[in-house]
């Protein structure tokens, strides 16, 4: 079993705590709460923790853009793996708490955004109000009976909460997917879980930035991948921030920059690039 | 000017607030405050607005993502306009207030994170305290002298604040980019502010996914843009939440769809889609 110290967005309760703390559950180790995204990757940085468990799509707790900026801005940390956790929303409250009970709905506004379905039909009458975490919304369930909560099934056992209903998100596949990341040269020692996984299972992350900026150039890119039979399996434009109208381009890639083809394309890439950077080759873990 | 209505992402005293009511002093109109982006979208469909703002880029309050499945599953809707606002970051308190009688710091995850820097020279000892918006942070800051907000320069207005210290975000650049929704047939009357622009102006947004998911797939409609020249401003694969490993692609593009390079290239597009929506051309405000 592994003895690295995972960072993570807190407090826990959060979705970001349930998914790393499944992972450790599996493979050992041991986590810190980091008040924001920025912190997670300052303790990566500064030494504080091994890795740090970065929100990239679809989260509830934190900004995507906002990992994406900071994986551009500290060239030093490189991508290990990648963690998906199926989101779920429950309706959590104080243990035998009636429906009939409930005149006030706590949580975080995207939580109450992915139970609106539920809460429309089912709570007409009852107020909604946001908090800043769905660990919060619990608190708040935990300390009067006319309320409930919407959030992930770890707050039920860490506040003691009920569970009301279950699936409040409906049939909607829904998932936030987190990067695992930590400095290029930190000894990980012989943690395995972090490589493990057939070569063909491996995901592959770069930032890119054309050397011209011109109809087409990503087009030229991407035919490079396209040459060597590569699948994208996400692309995504920003403003490079340093001069307007210019772009970054982040892509993931299926397969392992050892892969021959892959890595072949990447030198392609490379030279067609002013900017370009691995972010590093990993697999994926789903928590179920 | 205009008699529109425009539902926006309230509380009044965000960066949507500040947006749209610069917008509207433009150009006339008034605006109604919705709980959610989920309501803001259910206010255009139900005609309870005219328009709705939707935020779409590094925004402070809101998922883009959730913007982005809300365009998508609602195809009713067209976009009208793309509304761009600077995004300055404020230290506001009680009037007369000196920065070291400051013992606590109020705002939303991300405006502190946009004043990392500023925050962690300035106010060392300070402590951070989370709130759902940079509105509920005023409000915080105006109860009490050892408190400040971290929020836009409409909350200073609206809450009687004083300005301490401004550009917290230093020199990056920041903003955040809106668009005005509307239904399709709606009957908009002579609001010519709509479509004021030159046609070479013009941005076109679309969504598309591709008839096969195989390699190059998306090299490929690139290939159709690169053919007619016609520059790509932003690119995002989404999953499809239909069948794992399927993917949409939200494209922006430079131009006007009445133009004939960009709506033959269009042509072109939807023939090898599966799925092919036009979001709308629309000219740029950006707010000063």
């Amino acid at each position: 079993m592994s003895n690295l110290e995972y960072g993570y967005l807190g407090p826990p309760g959060t979705f970001s705590e349930q998914a790393i703390s499944n992972y450790c559950a599996r493979y050992g180790g041991s986590t810190t709460a980091c008040g924001s995204i920025r912190d997670i990757v300052e303790a990566v940085t500064a030494d504080r923790v091994d890795l740090g468990l970065l929100p990239l799509e679809n989260s509830l707790e934190g900004s995507v853009n906002l990992s994406l900026d900071l994986l551009y801005q500290h060239p030093e940390l490189k991508l290990y793996r990648e963690i998906v956790l199926p989101i779920e929303q429950y309706l959590l409250a104080r243990p035998g708490v009636k429906k009939e009970e409930i005149k006030e709905i706590y949580s975080h506004p995207q939580a109450i955004a992915q139970s609106g379905d539920y809460l429309a039909n089912e709570f007409k009458d009852a107020k909604i109000i946001y908090t800043d975490s769905t660990a919060a919304a619990a608190k708040k369930a935990l300390a009067d009976r006319k309320r409930a909560a919407v959030g992930s099934i770890r707050l039920a056992e860490i506040y003691e909460l009920e569970i009301m209903a279950e699936n409040l998100q409906g049939d909607l596949p829904n998932a936030t997917r987190f990067v695992l990341a930590a400095k290029k040269d930190k000894d990980l020692g012989p943690n395995n879980h972090l490589g493990e996984a057939a070569a063909s299972d491996f995901k592959t992350s770069i930032i890119c930035a054309p050397k011209v900026n011109e109809a087409g150039v990503l087009h030229r890119i991407l035919g490079k991948f396209a040459e060597e039979n590569i699948d994208l399996t996400r692309i995504e434009s920003r403003p490079s921030r340093q001069r307007l109208g210019e772009y970054i381009f982040y892509i993931d890639l299926k397969g392992c920059s050892s892969d021959q083809h892959l890595s072949s394309a990447l030198e392609e890439v490379k030279k067609i690039s002013s900017y370009f950077r691995l972010l590093g080759s990993y697999p994926k873990t789903v928590i179920e």
